[in-house]
């Protein structure tokens, strides 16, 4: 088989021809999917739905502590919760705060509180003339949004199976002060699915930054996200590796049960050094009386302990796991050989990256919303937006239904063929 | 009967010695009572615990616009949590955005956002060499903890029980540009219960401010926590006033459900003008995906509608009336015409607000800790913790039954008398 770089002129007018021909028997079915958001599905939700039965008029609403949850305190999480999260993330309880539904919140007001008051006692940021921060890309639109609100410029790193290019993060970090953080998603990274590897973690725990403040936002958004229970990755705990290094203060991490149990009613945490968390709290107090405490305990009664909660991540993979399978094999079928895309196959998160041919992202994407497939927008996946090659989009096959998808990724493979065509003639 | 200002020293050196007496018993007694914050009490929240059992398993977790509460979106807020809450202040639900579990919250946002962003293009206020706000006094301690942690300069405005010191607002809103803001508990205002006339509500909402980024925070935190059906206060509307007036964008309202609901699990909202929401938003897309979705509809069903959630402020108010006038009582039996205090009796809200003779209040306070009884900290109703005069104590009937609070209020006006008379033999 040629790729399509191989076809001549003719063979790719013919193609053209074909192609366009089903795009428009595409268009004429008037669909209207959306992969363009890490959004759960109705039939993950639905399988969750007991967890709104663990508390009720009859439950013991105190903390093995005693603590009433229904009232004021404990600003820092039930200590039952700390527990959990820790185990999540593979940390010490002590080294845990439980917030509000939103670890994308803990990490803006993380950044906005370092804007404003600073870090240890460095200078705010905002008093300072430059602010710089390293972003992996493709990496996660929200993330590159939270610094680019607060005017921080952002330099794009590229990332690679194995993590970001650590020895420009090094090199960057050691040089540069005005470097002050970089945004990781170490396990199942947003998009591409890869997890970094402990030779990354060790580096980044051994980071020799130019900035005292300089912080690694450790972004653990699916930490037990697997989709396989055969194959699924392993991430280095980066706190304890840190605090070897001599660099205890140097990271913060975040997780959250967004995906675990109902987005946007789930609990999130930091977990980050006794210094780090001592600041914070200076500010909690300040910022609330408290977080949502029913819904921490919800939580734990729901799973107990970690074991519950890794037991049912397993329902949930057992829900996504057809589903990426379904997206990759039309890839397989539709594109393997062609030249003009490769993807990854995570073992686990909620994203498979493309890579189209250069300069060819944006009109795919734009051809796809013609046709009634809504993606994320191409370049969301860089910083400010603009993927410098145009070639990276994100596919989010978690929400749709099976059925929606093979139909979405038909329309997709079929968009990607007409571009790539499309450009190989203007060349 | 004669005032301890007309006792003789001899007649006071006696009183001192049978109260050094009677206190040295109260102590023997061990208490450990609290009355130092607005909790509400065990009873209060047992009374709601059928707010749990309104979502299920078998709930249809959709809103009547067909939204699945229990996924991300709708980032300001479910439609029916809107009115709601617009229902609560008298407003319309299109100024209304509905956030998490605190009001708090979003104030510490609010005023954290125009540090960092300022407000409808005006200069950053972190920008600025100087940030003022205006703070009647007595008020709410964690109102001035917000605008100390940011460095604002707080100015102490006195308060009446029609208000603040208008005359004096008017002024100094209209001199200095620096000056940003004023908080304002314009119903059963903490600690006094006061609520504003409308004559005051109608001389904000004329304010002339030199700053264009001067905004009234308005905290209705009490906005339907009326203790008597037949004699409750009733507040003016801001926001309209303030449109009628030519100022539509002056004001920021908050209110939760704090305690309507579960405290640190109810929810919150704003409502302010189209313009100031609009703003809000372009911060809070980057902030957060959504705030807990499935907790607004929680509270949606549990209560139907506004009549709904103010016949369960009734049930709170059965519980809370006979705690006010027990420590009313107690106020009027042992100190009326003593001369040496004086003490408001409020029509709804948490506090009954007490001043001491001038020097008292610190003393009053540690006597009363010395012997097992919690107020809240003296000053603590001022800005930086400093009441100029020693003098105003916050009483918080809620959280203790009501037979601790009979031993409590025995003991704080013991503590009253004591700490009088010393201050009287030092004259």
């Amino acid at each position: 088989m040629k790729t399509y770089q191989e076809l001549s002129r003719e063979e790719l007018l013919k193609l053209q021809s074909d192609l366009n021909k089903e795009y428009e028997e595409a268009k004429a079915k008037g669909l209207s999917l959306n992969m363009s958001r890490g959004k759960p599905a109705a039939s993950q939700l639905n399988m969750g739905m007991s967890f709104l039965d663990v508390l009720n008029s009859n439950s013991d609403m105190k903390t093995e502590a005693g603590v009433d949850t229904r009232n004021y305190g404990e600003l820092t999480g039930i200590p039952e919760a700390k527990k959990l999260m820790a185990d999540m993330m593979g940390v010490s309880a002590d080294n845990v705060i439980v917030c509000g539904n939103a670890s994308l919140n803990i990490m803006y007001d993380t950044i906005s509180r370092s804007m404003t008051h600073g870090i240890l006692g460095n200078t705010p940021w905002c008093k300072l003339d430059q602010v710089k921060f390293l972003c992996p890309a493709p990496g996660y639109d929200r993330h590159f949004a939270v610094t680019g609100h607060f005017g921080i410029e952002m330099i794009t790193v590229p990332m690679s199976p194995e993590g970001p290019d650590m020895d420009l993060v090094e090199k960057l970090v050691a040089e540069d002060a005005s470097i002050k953080g970089i945004w990781c998603v170490p396990k199942y990274s947003n998009p591409q699915g890869y997890t970094y590897s402990d030779e990354t973690v060790r580096r980044f725990a051994a980071l020799k930054p130019a900035a005292k403040d300089f912080r690694i936002f450790w972004d653990n958004a699916y930490v037990i996200h697997d989709l396989y229970e055969d194959r699924s990755d392993s991430l280095l705990e980066i706190l304890s590796e840190c605090e070897k290094a001599g660099n205890p203060d140097m990271v913060y991490e975040f997780a959250s049960t967004s995906k675990v149990t109902f987005a946007g009613s789930g609990i999130a945490a930091i977990a980050s050094s006794q210094a780090n968390l001592d600041e914070m709290k200076k500010s909690m107090t300040i910022q609330t009386i408290g977080y949502d405490k029913v819904n921490q305990l919800r939580h734990v009664r729901y799973f107990k302990n970690i074991d519950g909660m890794k037991e049912h991540m397993k329902k949930h993979a057992a829900i996504m796991r057809p589903k990426f399978e379904a997206v990759l094999a039309v890839l397989d079928r539709e594109l393997a050989g062609t030249g003009i895309g490769t993807w990854t196959r995570p073992n686990g998160g909620y994203f498979i990256s493309f890579d189209a041919m250069e300069g060819c992202a944006k009109a795919i994407v734009a051809k796809c919303k013609e046709a009634g497939v809504t993606l994320t927008g191409a370049g969301a996946t860089y910083p400010y937006g603009k993927d410098p090659k145009d070639s990276n989009i994100r596919i989010a096959p978690s929400f749709p239904t099976q059925e929606e998808l093979a139909m979405a990724t038909d329309l997709f493979v079929l968009c990607v063929k007409l571009v790539s065509v499309e450009k190989l003639l203007q060349a």
